[in-house]
């Protein structure tokens, strides 16, 4: 069950096993299926992407090696469906709503996993389950963000992941970003206090650690000026983590470095979709300090009723979904307590996407792509779930469009608000050591002709 | 499995059998633990008077018969569960994100519910499964009230159930109630006519039906007028449907008749936490017309990225919780088919609410207690999972109090933003025969001493 290899699953649920030199990738047919259904793909967001490269495999009968989407690539772990199958079998569990603010299983587990995994400091009363980190996310602004009124905006490090800004526009919270890409070190740091000095508004900084979509991580040094500058400022850290133990990195950049364990002033997001394979059952978790819980603002009372922090997020969750889902939180927290017993050994269990990626580098790189937010004298990168690539002489439209034809998917990069116009992110997860092979043929012919 | 005696559960999962004559409660008692916990009756939300309840039944070691909670108090079907531990078994599904706008199968069976029992002409792809219909109302609000920039109010029909009215203060929509008591039939439409015309600014009407607090339901005269105003000013008609199913009403005022029957303008809400109690697993549903699903609106596009209400719908279920729980929505689906199928009768399995609220106004009545919200002369409020009352010379928040006394919870109806400063509501779910005669001898002993 810990063994990497076996965990492996076909994520579309039927035999998938792309043929390399069977399958024709035929450059009118896929022009002329898009033209059809009026599909404009460099007008296209996350999800119309996904649609319109469904559609394609659909219609034209091809399978695409799907690096485009980021979703897991193993089975979820037995522990953690036996926990949620044996929660069904009572009938309290899914019969009754569960406690707006989470089960004391996984609270106490998730705090104990924190404290082991991350060196953090956050009691079970201060880790709130949420429906995925997405909704982690959507709380966590909505709170940071209302607490005064005259710092309602949120400052995001560039590239991220695109909900994120979209649930800042549907709360009414303006946001500013800043790229990663040509600014690290003292160069951030600086960076983000001018503009924090300059606008006086903002609330909250937020990115994700690892970076989606760079695989960046953010360095000791890095997070310790974020953290002195929320102090100073009384801003809001919002660290996603969803991540979390998905890749290897230079023991120095290693990402169990957390803004949580350099302020109290940090909103902390794990999520069960990546980490634990469990993407389906939407359980994150938002954690924080005891003495943000408990701090308190009178621009909350307004929005939420209440002008504590720890009343305002728990409101947050019982007013948008009324708890997250109570079998699931069961799993989540079944699975956690094996991994804080060692039971389960979670690092070699997401070993898989490390190794993958390496392999997948060595196939671009080998074939003249560049890898991009990889500097060569001092990597943050890492290899993990994702990278990010570019073709010489092509814009990130034209290389996701020829590599269509080719057979192979992945993202823009401008669609994660990265300032780089050439690259693509592709996620490793649906690649396995079988189609690893297909990959290198398609990319090797891609090559050849370009 | 479809007695419904048989189905009835214990909600805390340890025996639960308040002994009438053994349990001592203690005015003063009770006093001093909520002044300890520093808790004032009169300033609690819904959260808090639950949390203060539950403070004193942990610290008094008393059981309070709950008619505060509006919970399910019946098992759920063994259909649902074993679909649900299917899903579980087959690894994509756990692991897999949902598809942001639900698994085929229960946007299927919810078109032919919706068809069957509602006469609603919804197609699969206007059915979206939400995190819960709390879900499903946070999105209807969001989207109704973005339509266009001069449209951003909602008017509430009240009362109505606190986090929805949370919701719109979130979203920064504005909002105005009109009280159900007082006005009905034409009346109401006047009234609504009146406001909508006044204001201009009305993007969307909201209401429950049955109602939550009052268990009043619309006539069908009524839902016709709301629906010719809707369409004449362009307004989304929003009907939480949440408790479809659970009551009995005269047979001129039976719930199978929705604003959807009337109009394309509108955002029918259904849930699976009452109806199939199944609020554990977070699963609602939002159903609109293809009308409604088609149609554009410039005032979408800042906040989702486009102005098609159907794909404005699923970006917002997809950038809050990225989806609604996978292995869930198969339990629904499953258990929806049966009911369709005529294998599972809803109606039979939902009719202990109904003979409850019966007996349990009978206890009232017999008690000098008068009921809320029922007029003599023609009653839309029938008998089911709600119950509203009053006592002769209190007040709500006195009656609260001293139905504590005597081991007696309820809401005050204020909390829904009733006009009525006099009444609770209850909920009959967690009341079965048994402790329906230690409720009668509680009941009783406060008439005695009152």
């Amino acid at each position: 069950m810990n063994d990497p290899q076996a965990n492996r699953i076909d994520p579309v649920g039927a035999p998938r096993r792309a043929e390399g030199r069977d399958q024709i990738f035929n450059g009118r047919l896929i022009d002329e299926s898009l033209l059809r259904a009026g599909i404009d793909l460099s007008q296209c967001g996350l999800e119309e992407l996904w649609g319109a490269i469904n559609l394609l495999e659909r219609e034209l009968g091809v399978e695409f090696l799907r690096m485009d989407f980021g979703v897991p690539g193993l089975r979820p772990s037995i522990i953690a469906l036996t926990a949620q199958a044996a929660a069904l079998t009572n009938s309290v569990i899914p019969s009754q709503y569960p406690p707006p603010d989470g089960i004391p299983q996984l609270k106490g587990a998730a705090s104990q996993f924190l404290n082991k995994f991350l060196a953090v400091e956050a009691p079970p009363e201060c880790i709130l389950p949420t429906c995925g980190a997405t909704q982690g996310a959507f709380i966590a602004q909505a709170v940071a963000a209302t607490r005064r009124e005259n710092m309602n905006e949120i400052l995001f490090l560039e590239p991220g992941y695109p909900p994120m800004k979209a649930q800042a526009r549907l709360l009414g919270i303006k946001s500013i970003g800043i790229d990663l890409y040509d600014r690290r070190g003292d160069q951030l740091i600086d960076a983000i206090e001018s503009i924090v000095r300059e606008k006086g508004s903002i609330g909250a900084i937020s990115w994700s650690n690892p970076n989606n979509p760079t695989w960046n991580v953010l360095t000791e040094e890095e997070l310790r000026g974020i953290a002195r500058i929320c102090i100073g400022w009384d801003i809001v850290a919002i660290e996603d983590a969803a991540y979390f133990g998905m890749g290897t990195w230079t023991e120095a950049d290693r990402p169990s470095k957390t803004v949580a364990q350099f302020t109290d002033n940090y909103f902390l997001l794990l999520s069960a979709s990546k980490m634990l394979s469990y993407a389906g059952e939407r359980i994150g978790l938002l954690a924080t300090s005891q003495q943000m819980m408990r701090r308190r603002y009178d621009g909350l009372e307004p929005t939420f009723g209440t002008k504590e922090v720890g009343a305002a997020l728990k409101r947050a969750i019982f007013n948008l979904t009324a708890g997250a889902p109570h079998s699931a939180q069961y799993a989540v927290a079944a699975l956690l307590e094996a991994i804080n017993a060692g039971e389960y050994d979670l690092e070699r269990s997401l070993a898989t996407y490390s190794q993958m990626a390496k392999q997948i580098k060595r196939v671009l790189i080998d074939n003249g792509f560049y890898l991009i937010y990889e500097s060569a004298e001092r990597s943050t990168s890492g290899d993990g779930f994702y990278l990010t690539f570019g073709y010489p002489g092509f814009d990130a439209m034209r290389l996701l469009k020829e590599l269509l034809y080719y057979g192979v998917t992945a993202l823009p990069l401008q669609l994660f608000g990265s300032s780089r116009s050439d690259g693509l992110r592709g996620c490793v997860a649906l690649i396995d050591q079988q189609n690893l092979r297909v990959l290198a043929e398609r990319i090797t012919r891609f090559r050849r002709d370009h």
